[in-house]
C-alpha cells in the first residue's frame, strides 16, 4: 500500500500517518520527492484494505499495490481451473457449450429443444425456472415444476443442467435439482445469495453485472470460494453502455483479461451482451477467438411465442449453424469439447 | 404500442402480424409510409409487454407509447406523495434530513455523532448494522446488536432510524427495529428483497442503482408499491462514470426527471454519489435547488477510524455548517423541515 | 511519480529501470515490500510524463503524484481568475449569465430575443453562425453574415456576444465580430483549433466533451493558456451516459471539483446537458447551488421554428421566471451578476 | 416519422400538429388509442429531420423510422464495398494488415520496423507525423519531414502509408505523401476536417470517437461520402468506460452491426481499444472472428524508447507470431489478404 500525501501535509501530519501505520503493527518507507511525500506501508495489506487510511489528515491518495482477491488470483492458483458439471469440464482447454431457452416453459418444448441443442454439440442445457424480472407483472418462472422438468430433460439426454437461483432462501431446492447454480447479473453483488451458492456443492455459473469491473466480479467469485465452493465459471454477458444500438456492450477484452488475473474459466453470453440475434453468431465467435471457456446461448424454437427474452434468442437451425462454425474455430484454437457421457 | 417493420416485410408478414395482434383481442391501425409500414396497436398496453412482439418475423422495431409502470406513475397519483416516517414527513414541501455514519459502531460514539446531527437538524438517523461489503473479509456490520443499538438511539434522541436490509430473510427482524428500510445500490434489483420489504409495513428508502436508467429506478419502486407497501422515498445516489475523479456520477438531473414521472418522493445522498467529502457540500446544495425531497449525508467524528466507508464522511461541525445553509435554501424554496416530536 | 513493479520482477530489471532513471539525470528511491518493490523518482515530473516508463520490462504501473497541468491549476494561481469579456466579469463571485438562441437566425427574430433576455438579466447574449451539426443535410449557420448580425445584436443592446468556432481558419475573422470565442463539445481535443484561439486576443468559452474527463477538460484549457490567451472559462456541458431520458448526464460535481483543481471559472450549460426544456430550470439552479461561475440557457421565441435545437429551448417567458429564481438563489450565494454598460 | 403527442395533447394543439405537417407539404396518418394519439408522417424523412417537431406544442416524442445517413447505408450499395489504397484491397474479403509505430521517429528505426511487419504480413504502414497530444508538453510530431520519411518507407518496401492528418490546412499536404488519411478518434466528429478529406482524393481511415454511437460514425462517413470521397475505411477502436482496467472499452459487435448498416468496411485497433500488450492478440482475433475487414496494431521495436504510446505497442516478434495466427484464422474464416505488389 503507498500513500501520496497532500502538497500541503505538515510534518505533523506526516508524523501522525506514520505513527498509525506502526499501531497497526506494520513498517513504513517515507519519501520525500519535490512536490509530495510518500509512505510506502510494508506488510500485509488484506488489513491495510480495512483501515480508511484515505481518512487520515495529509492523506491525498492510497494506492494498493495488490489485487483485493486472494483466492480467485493466480498467485493462488497459478494453473487454470478445470471446473467439472456432472462430467463436463469448463476451463483450461475444456469448452463448456450452453444452450436453451431463457424460461422452462412447457414440456414438449423443453424437450424438443433440448434434443436440437445436445445434437447440435451443446454440453449443457440452461433454462430459468425463477425469473429475475424488471417488471412485477412479467412472467416469472414456473418454480419448482420447471426444476422438475429441467431435471427430467437432463436425465433425459444426459445432459447436465443450469438454472439462475435469484433468492437465498431457494438455493437449496434449486441445487437439488440442477447440475450448475447461475447466479445472474443483477445479483452479482447480492452477498447473500453469494454467501448461500458459495456453501452449496454445486458449480456456479457466476454472471458479471451490467456496471461491474473486471476487479469486482473477481471479488464476488471470491466470495463464494471463500465460503468453500471452488467450483465457479465466470461469465460476460455485456456491460452498461451510451449506444442504444445493442441491449449491452459485449466486453470481450473481459476474457484475455481474466486469464491474466485469474485461474478461473471465464465464458461469454452473447445472447445478452447483445440482445439481437443478428449479432450472437459474430460475438460468439469472437468470444471464443479471445480465449473464453464456453459459449452461452439461448436457443427456442418458436422466438415469437417465448415467455421471456424471445427477441434474443437463436432459432435451432440458426445455433446449429453456428456450433459448426464454433466446432471448426475451437479446433484451430486446440480446445476441446467434453462429450456427453453416453446415456 | 406501435411495431416499425422492416424494410423487406412481405404481404405475408405484415399479414401475420396483424392475425397476431387480433389473436391477442387487440385492434390495430395500419399506416403504409414511402419506406417503411408502421402497425399501431390499439388496447391494453400492459398485456403486449408480455408478448415477445419483436421475435415476430418482419417487425424491425417496437415502440411503447406508456411507461411500464403504473403504480409509481403520475397518472396514478397526479399529486407528490407525503411519505411519514414515525412522524417524519417526506415529499410534497416536505425535507426528510438523513444524518449518521456508514455502519453502526460502538456505542458512546453512536450516542455522540446522534446527538450532533439532531442538534444540527437531522430528522432522520441512519445506520448500517448488516453491510453489504465489495469484499468477503471487510467489516460486514454489527447484526442483530447493531439494531439493538440504534433503536437505542432513535428512542434517546426522538428521531426515527433508517437501516439497510440486505437478505429478504431478514426483513421482519430489521422492520422490528428500524423505522425506515433501506434497499441499497447493489440490491436494487434483489427481486426478492423487494418483494419482501413491499409485504412490510415500513416506509423504504430504494436507492438507485450505480447502472439502473431512472425507468428502472420506478420499475423497482412498482415492485413495492405492487406488493401493497405505498411507502416509498427513492435515493439518486450516484452512477458509473468514466471519470475516476468521483466514486459515482452524481446524476441531479433525476430529481426532477422522477417529478415529472412519478409522485414519489426522492432524496440525493452526496456522499456515495461522490465518495469525496471536499464535494458533498456542494452537491447536496445542488439537490436541494433541484427540487430534491430531502439529503442523506454521512457524518462521523472520526473518520480516520471509521469501520467503513470512514473516507467519505463528513464531520459533525462540517455537517452542522452545512445544514445550516440548507436550511437557508429550504427557506428561499420554500420547502419546510419537519420537527422531531418533543421527547 | 511511482513505479510500482511487478510480482515477478527481476533483480536485473529492478536494475535496469534504476539506471533508465538515472540516464534521465532523476534520482531515484527503492522501496522492497512483501509482495512488490517500488521505486520513487524524484524530480520533475513533467519530463517523466514523456517518457514511456511503463513499456519498461518490469513495470506493471505508473503512478503519477501531480496533475498533468500547470497553467490551469490552483498551484499556479492560488486565487479564482475573474476574466472580463469586453466589461462583463465571469468568475470569483461574478457570475456569467448568458443566453440566446442555438443559431443566429433571422434578423428581428435576434433582436426581439436579445431584448428579452437582456431585459431579463443576461449579461452575455450567444448564437451560432457556424454551427457543428452531426449531418452533412443539416442547417450549418449562415457564416459571416450571421457574426455580422451577432455584433449588431450587441452593439445595439450593449451586450457582449459570444459564438462558436469550429475550424482554425475561422479564428481570426470570428475574433473581429465576436466578444468571446466558444470552442464546442465536439472541437473539445481539436489541438490546432485549441491552438489558434490560444494565440487570439479574445476570451474563450470551452465546453467540456460528452466523454472527457475533468483532467482531460483542464488539459484542454492548458492547451489555450500555454499559447499566451488567458482568458478560459469552462463549461459542464453533460457526458455521455446509459440513461437515454436524457440528452446527456449533467456532471453538476464538476463544478466544485474544477474549483478545487483550477483557478479558472466554471459555467454550466443546463440547456445542452439535458435536452428537455422541463428539466432545465432545475438544473441551473442546481449549478449555481453548486457554485457555477454563470449559466448558459438556449432561448428562442418559436422552438418550433428554430433552424436547430428548438426542442431544447426555453421561451422569453420562461427565461425570465428563472432567471429570477436564479437572481434570488445569486444573492442568498453572495455572487453578483454584472451589470451592462449603459448604453 | 412517427409523432407520439402527449397524454393530455389537445384537439387545438392536434390540429395544429396536422396543419405543421401539410405545410410542409406531406401526408399524414392519425391514429387514437386508449392512451395516446400517433401521427404517422408519410414523405421524405431527410426532410423531416430538420425540422423542429418535437417542440410543436403536445408532441412527447418524435421517432425516426429510417436512418439518418444514406450514402452510407446498405440501402444505397447493397454489396459490401472493397477500398483500394493503392493497389491494397479492404473490404469485402479482403484484408487490410496495417502495422507499424505510433509515431514517424528516427529514420532507421523506421526501416526497420518496416522490414520486420512487411516480412510478417503487413500490407499496410502506419506512423504518425501530425499527433494529436493530450498534453501540450508532449512531442507533437516530426511534421513533413515525417512525411518525407513515411513515403520513403512505403517506396522502399512497396507498402502504402497511412498517417493521420489533424488540421484541415494540412490536408493536401499529408494527400502529396500518404496513400490514405487517418482521421483519429478524437476529430471523428471535426467537421471542418472531414469536409477536407472528402474533398481528397486519398483513401480514409476513420476512427470510431470515444463516446461515438455506431450512427454518430456512420453519421461522420456520410460527411466524407458527401463531398465526394467514396472511400472510406472505418475503424474500432475503443469506447469510454467504467472499467479502469482498460485504456478504452473495445466493442466489438460494432463489427457485425456496421456490417449490417452499412457497405463500408470497419477494421479494428486493438492496441488503442485495449492499451495493454498483454490483451491486444487476443482482441485481434477476436475482431477477426467477428468479421473484422482488417487489424490495425502499434508495432515498435523498443517501446521504452517509444515516443509516444509505447506501453501499448506490440513488438516486431510479438507482432510476427500473432500475424500468423491471424493468417490461420483468415483461412479458416475465407478472406485473404492482399499481398504487396512486387518491388
Amino acid at each position: 500500500m503507498i500513500l501520496i500525501l497532500k502538497h500541503q501535509a505538515t510534518d505533523d501530519q506526516i508524523d501522525h500517518v506514520l505513527r498509525r501505520v506502526e499501531a497497526m503493527g506494520l513498517k513504513h518507507h517515507l519519501s520525500r520527492g519535490t512536490h509530495r511525500t510518500i509512505v510506502g506501508i510494508i506488510g500485509d495489506e488484506e488489513q491495510l484494505r480495512e483501515e480508511p487510511l484515505k481518512a487520515i489528515p495529509g492523506v491525498a491518495q492510497v494506492v494498493p499495490v495488490l489485487p483485493p482477491y486472494k483466492l480467485a488470483s493466480l498467485d493462488a492458483h497459478p494453473e487454470p481451473s478445470v471446473i467439472e458439471i456432472s462430467g463436463v469440464k469448463v476451463g483450461g482447454g475444456h469448452l463448456g457449450m450452453i444452450a436453451g431457452p431463457c424460461s422452462v416453459e412447457d414440456r414438449d418444448r423443453m424437450f424438443r429443444i433440448a434434443e436440437r441443442v445436445v445434437a447440435s454439440g451443446a454440453n449443457l442445457f440452461r433454462g430459468g425456472a425463477f425469473k429475475p424480472r424488471t417488471s412485477p407483472y412479467a412472467f416469472q418462472g414456473l418454480g419448482e415444476d420447471g426444476l422438475k422438468l429441467l431435471r427430467e430433460v437432463g436425465d433425459k439426454f444426459g445432459v447436465p443442467v443450469v438454472t439462475e437461483v435469484t433468492d437465498p432462501r431457494l438455493v437449496e431446492l434449486v441445487a437439488q435439482y440442477a447440475d450448475m447454480l447461475q447466479v445472474g447479473a443483477r445479483n452479482m453483488q447480492n452477498f447473500a445469495l453469494l454467501t448461500e451458492v458459495g456453501k452449496s456443492h454445486r458449480p456456479v455459473l457466476l454472471k458479471r453485472g451490467m456496471s461491474a469491473t473486471v476487479t469486482d466480479l473477481l471479488m464476488c467469485a471470491e466470495y463464494i470460494l471463500s465460503q468453500g465452493n471452488a467450483n465457479v465459471v465466470l461469465c460476460e454477458r455485456g456491460v452498461k453502455s451510451f449506444d442504444p444500438a445493442t441491449r449491452n456492450l459485449f466486453d470481450v477484452a473481459a476474457v484475455p483479461l481474466v486469464h491474466g488475473l485469474s485461474h478461473l474459466p471465464i465464458i461469454v453470453d452473447p445472447s445478452h451482451a447483445t440482445g439481437r440475434p443478428d449479432l450472437i453468431p459474430a460475438c460468439a465467435m469472437a468470444g471464443l477467438a479471445a480465449g473464453a471457456d464456453g459459449v452461452h446461448i439461448e436457443v427456442h424454437d418458436c422466438p415469437e411465442e417465448a415467455k421471456s427474452d424471445g427477441p434474443q434468442a437463436l432459432l435451432p437451425d440458426q445455433y446449429d449453424e453456428l456450433a459448426a462454425q464454433m466446432k471448426s474455430l475451437a479446433g484451430l484454437l486446440g480446445k476441446t469439447i467434453s462429450p456427453l457421457a453416453a446415456k
